[in-house]
């Protein structure tokens, strides 16, 4: 096991209800900046709900969070946050909304021009508080100091890490997923399936309790995830869904491991260049990822093959095949196609995708570091 | 599922070489009282590693806090740390060491008799910091807000929770747990085992993450157990089960699911009366609540047979009584006996540990809180 350093702050809002929990949460005092979507919070009620429980404090609304928040939106909501001095943030949405109100938060008291902190790191001396009411499990970011931000301008989607913005507290009632659209539930099911698999998925590092924690999270996942697409409204699969999605990115499972990232960064490429989901080029970059590096991951992909899809690996080759298999024809359960042509993205784009890899200086991804530009095109080419 | 606040805010430093960070964690104007046990954190060298990394400060030494700490024990230290103006608290050694730590951190600034935190739960409102260096996994204590104290005088073993009593941080480097007699690694393994029990083996409440969860670390503590009594200097095992055992008692696995703790309670009065180990009691305790709650916990009784033993659960009653009987064969596997015969315990006594009970109130225990004291009069005949 490798040495590592765990606190994660947060405090979690668990269950039905609990959105009238703001109330003691966030000072009566404060002058609250409500951020959020599409809209979808407010039509189904749940933006009213958090309105009522906040009653008796000064509250604006900045909407219209993107997925793939955007620093050109987020910086509109920089401007209007300074304006009227907001001292609080309050996230109600999914993981774009969060990592888009961990931006604005540590942008507001930014000195200098805040797209630093994302591609320079900039230092974040102080950050406006923020909490979370999530609607759709997903990315994890309810629960971590992690966000992804694109800028349109240059086609950038970039990252950025800073324990000053963990939220302060996120609410999580799997009630308030009930509505989402099939492909939305789709897509967090795969996200978080394909955070754990980043943190599993790599060398053995003897970490037995790691290992297990994060094949619990899997087996979950793949139990829940297709009840959820038929039963919308059995709450313990959505409980246990968004659970598991906080669980998959909070710092737990990586705590004492290698972890990969191969995947979500060539994913991040194709969601700047061709649109696709977040979770779509998850599931077309995994597969291709895990063939591709099936030797450097051989002993890791045994132990997947025996303990998530109960595989017999007497014959090793053909257990990694039919797991392999086995992940691919999951994500496809779940309505979500694997290669890029069921997107209508041909091989033809493939250098394109290779030079913003270049361009981002991701020269060496993976637990080894020894995914060069050379891999990551050999991984785009199974993806087609 | 049901609904839940998660939030643990301790800071764990987990690894070898890590006690050099207390430097890092302690501020360098504090005047720190060290708390330790019976001496092997002298004799081993742990304790003068502490000292090293605290050069600078004013450091105070408070040894002999026992297994079971007591009341009358630690008043003397809270005695010492008021008359020394202590500001921080370093506790190094085991779940007694750090349980004491807690109380002393509550009682320094307490007004009024300190024992009240205990027996009243009277209401803390500031504690001295402190952080804790773990010698022996067992307990969880170095991630979590409670505390059992002794009265020897008065023959009570109370516990009180408090989220004051967080440890500000836990150093845990599995390199110091080589040297631990097997009969502390024995009895922290089953420490952990039982505590997962307790927050696993209830009624099923559609939490399947918790479940696997809770899974994960009962095969994990199955197989490094014996490892660790084998091969005493195997980095991996020891921490594993270091990790394990914070993870046994840190909110997580009890967070949205019932919780039991009846064998905890009824093993707390055999210690106080016969001196008997904590881990002890409960390899006593365990196997004759499980058989004599069959029925209430049958469905979890089920799936504890098939996940952790891998027992074929077509003969429902056959699989129950191969499950407890093999959790009994795991704790004399490790060398300690399970049944109260075996340490000199007869039956006579058992009218006396009901009495205690009742003293104490624990009239209704268990997670339908069906326990009553006639139950646990039948759970004790079979420990005989």
């Amino acid at each position: 096991m490798q040495n590592f350093v765990f606190q994660n702050p947060t405090k979690i809002l668990f269950g039905k209800g609990q959105i009238a929990r703001l109330n003691d949460e966030i000072p009566t005092q404060a002058r609250v900046l409500v951020t959020y979507g599409g809209g979808s919070v407010k039509r189904n009620g749940t933006l009213a709900e958090v309105r009522a429980a906040l009653a008796g404090r000064t509250v604006f609304e900045f909407g219209g969070v993107e997925p793939n928040p955007t620093y050109e939106t987020l910086m509109r909501a920089v401007d209007l946050a300074r304006k009227e001095s907001v001292d609080f943030l309050l996230a109600v949405g999914g993981g774009s909304v969060v990592d888009g109100t961990k931006f604005i938060s540590a942008a507001v008291p930014f000195v200098g021009e805040p797209w630093d902190i994302v591609a320079k790191k900039g230092m974040i001396e102080q950050v406006v508080p923020f909490g979370v009411v999530l609607t759709l499990p997903a990315t994890g970011s309810e629960m971590n100091p992690a966000a992804v931000i694109t800028r349109k301008a240059s086609r950038d989607k970039l990252g950025f890490i800073n324990r000053m913005v963990y939220p302060r507290f996120s609410i999580l009632d799997p009630v308030k997923t009930y509505t989402l659209p099939p492909r939305q539930v789709a897509n967090g099911v795969i996200d978080a399936f394909v955070h754990v698999i980043e943190q599993y998925l790599t060398f053995p590092a003897g970490a037995a309790v790691q290992d297990r924690f994060a094949e619990g999270l899997l087996l979950t996942l793949i139990e829940e995830g297709p009840k959820a697409l038929v039963s919308p409204q059995d709450y313990d699969v959505r409980a246990n869904i968004m659970w598991c999605a906080t669980l998959a990115l909070n710092g737990l499972i990586s705590a004492g491991v290698p972890q990969d990232w191969t995947t979500h960064m060539i994913g991040h490429e194709l969601t700047v260049l061709y649109g696709l989901d977040h979770a779509q080029t998850l599931a077309i970059v995994l597969p291709a990822t895990l063939t591709v590096l099936r030797e450097a991951k051989r002993a890791k992909l045994l132990q997947y093959a025996s303990r998530i899809w109960g595989i017999a690996t007497t014959d090793e080759d053909a257990a990694i095949n039919e797991a392999i298999a086995r992940t691919r024809g999951f994500f496809e359960s779940l309505g979500v196609p694997t290669r890029l042509a069921a997107y209508g993205v041909s091989a033809a784009g493939i250098p394109t995708v290779v030079e913003q890899l270049r361009r981002h200086g991701l020269l060496a991804l993976g637990e080894r570091q020894a995914v060069t530009l050379e891999v990551s095109e050999r991984i785009l080419a199974l993806c087609a």
